[in-house]
């Protein structure tokens, strides 16, 4: 017997129908002896149309009140899902985030969660056997008593939050996938799905992550060691052994995986831009020149590369910004040319970052030189490369994208049997 | 400069150009410098929404459930509401049930409000000149931290509760009608709007007024001596003088209506069935044999009309019961047919009841005596007579209702000019 939070998002809430499927994967986990509580977000769709609603009502508005109107589609998909597992005869109660309550920060529309008081919810577990049904995605802010909540794909955020709070042996969070893979699928149909993987992993893993979990509550599943479990909501409830192992990957501590990859993944994103800039004076002060402007701009910089310059004096500088954000960004350092003091600025939106990723690679060196070779022998160019404890990216043309994954993948020996 | 409250339903709501309305509406007031609460409904159809899936989820369901679910609707408008205010230039802010708190019974689905703490909302209209929104139909288990609806047309009530609480000069209820008339127009082109009429009489009009205001809405009123002002929602805000007299009905103390007529309306309903219990043996607990049962099925007893017998023995007893109750109400009686002890049960469903309202009554004699000649000179049969302090109510055959209805609008001098 243990402790579970399992977090629905809105395609697996869509309906009344969709709900009672979701009443029985929670029935099956309680008729196994588990405490239970769940996470749910709103009925899909009906965020879009409270977020439509506000923005007809005034295009820049008071964040307070758009937490108060968007709030509300979680709170009608907790309410349902109660009446639902009564009506299977398991106790359940819904709770609110200012029930609960989940004491987040002031910053409404995409605040933090502060603190949570899960003892009532245990006392529950105990004293009557109730499921806990809870609104996700919000909370309440200490100071004003106000509604928040926390930007768009929070409800994984509450999920662990709550885990933590409840110290629930796992969060399992039910998604349109069923789990995450060594790298896209769609690109790679050698694709593994992962067992396991590291906190540090997936918010490296990023792109490829992104898509699963929101980041957000991978930081928090590894500050307070929250082993979270994604896994598929389509997969039918009666076909589950509850005693089993199903299927799905989990994210953990480093230390609960015990045979560890070198490589863990290989993420890759297209959505890049590349702007370097020639001859910039090597002086103290000069990145700050460049990447302040960049950042009051709100421009996401991503990738830095700056070489030492071969005479002291002048250096090339690298970076990658947003496809998005490519023109306001090549506008916002044109304007400063003057206080940057630099000879050119070149630049490229074709092309695309590629990163391979393993907490392996702390003891493992030369991963990233059999990567370089094999590129090379591919015939694709490096544009730019960074480095981190536990991960490596280059910076290619957007047209060997494929390749370079496929290729990297079969190197690291994550093709499947 | 004066305090008001300003009710608007769902239909006033149902988009937000409507909303965008009400917003000019209450711009209207604040620009007079009045201190301005709103109580608003959901938009039109969603409640019905909210009740759908409920009932879908499970028929019979736990009312707190309900209640979470269905709350969310005024939680909307009340959000969206203070929006379009800011976007007008006009301070405003969101209220909940919850956060006002507005608390209530804990009978979940129909709760009665129990206090509301209006000095945070009046030290908010002198501080910050801020306009509050407040979601109606909702409020706080003040036990359990669980939210509370009041029922169907709980609006109503909240406004007139909120008006107390903070003291407001007016209530005024936004409605699609534009005030109360002597009797239903669709009737009686002939029939006139009220200016004013007494708290008493517009409970006593029931089947008119019930169709403007919620029966609770005008009990609040009358307790807590609130002045309810009943008018259109679909005046356009830009025609509406602030300062003068804008067209609707003032329900209020009768100290304030100075011209008192003696006959202020005329109400009926077609929905009525009637019972009459023949040869029942007059003794005492008789009464009690019938209406026991009765109250026991939840059936409604409306007109009880019992004879004195001319031996002391046998009586015959009349009653009416609301059309749908009909069957049951016949079969509960002959079921206890052992106890009650009677000869013969008649009974009839086309049948209509009509009642006269007047406060005026009080000191006026013969006012039903003039009602009776008029009847008979048109044919009407009076099946049975039923009085109170300030109305007195007809059982006639159902057909006659309309030719009743007009001629005692006109006997009465109700007709408009």
């Amino acid at each position: 017997m243990g402790r579970l939070v399992m977090k629905f998002g809105g395609t697996s809430v869509a309906d009344i129908d969709r709900i009672r499927n979701v009443a029985c994967h929670v029935k099956r986990e309680v008729d196994a002896g588990h405490e239970v509580a769940v996470v749910v977000s709103a009925m899909s769709g009906k965020t879009n149309e409270l977020v439509g609603w506000c923005a007809q009502a005034a295009p820049l508005h008071d964040t307070r009140e758009y937490d108060a109107v968007v709030a509300s589609g979680e709170q009608v998909t907790a309410g349902l899902l109660a009446i639902t597992l009564q009506a299977m005869g398991i106790q359940a109660r819904s709770w609110q985030g200012w029930q609960v309550p989940i004491l987040t920060s002031n910053v409404h529309g995409s605040a933090r969660i502060l603190d949570i008081d899960g003892e009532e919810l245990i006392a529950r577990f105990k004293e009557r056997n109730e499921v806990a049904v809870i609104a996700g995605f919000q909370g309440l802010n200490k100071e004003t008593g106000r509604i928040t909540t926390l930007g768009r794909g929070g409800s994984d955020t509450s999920a662990v939050a709550v885990a933590a709070a409840i110290r629930a042996d796992r969060c399992d969070i039910y998604t349109d996938v069923d789990g995450v893979y060594t790298t896209d699928p769609r690109v790679v149909p050698k694709a593994r799905r992962l067992d396991k993987v590291a906190f540090e992993e997936m918010l490296e893993l990023a792109s490829l992550g992104a898509k699963v979990l929101q980041v957000r509550s991978v930081e928090l599943g590894m500050v307070h060691n929250v082993r979270v479990f994604v896994r598929s909501s389509f997969d039918r409830p009666e076909d589950i052994d509850p005693h089993g192992t199903p299927p799905g990957t989990l994210i953990c501590s480093e230390e609960e995986i015990v045979e560890q990859q070198v490589v863990t993944g290989i993420a890759f994103s297209k959505d890049e831009a590349q702007i370097s800039i020639r001859d910039v004076q090597d002086k103290p002060g000069v990145a700050a020149a460049i990447f302040g402007p960049l950042a009051e701009a709100s421009i996401n910089v991503d990738m830095i590369v700056q070489n030492v310059s071969a005479d002291g004096a002048k250096t090339d500088l690298t970076f990658t910004v947003p496809a998005a954000d490519y023109t306001r960004a090549k506008d916002t350092i044109a304007k400063a040319k003057g206080k940057i003091g630099y000879q050119r600025l070149d630049s490229a939106t074709d092309v695309a970052k590629v990163s391979v990723i393993g907490i392996g690679m702390r003891s493992h060196a030369g991963v990233a030189a059999e990567a370089f070779r094999a590129l090379a022998e591919r015939n694709i160019n490096i544009r730019a490369i960074t480095t981190s404890e536990i991960k490596f990216s280059v910076l290619i043309d957007a047209a060997y994208t494929e390749l370079a994954v496929r290729t990297l993948h079969t190197l690291y020996g994550l093709d499947k049997a």
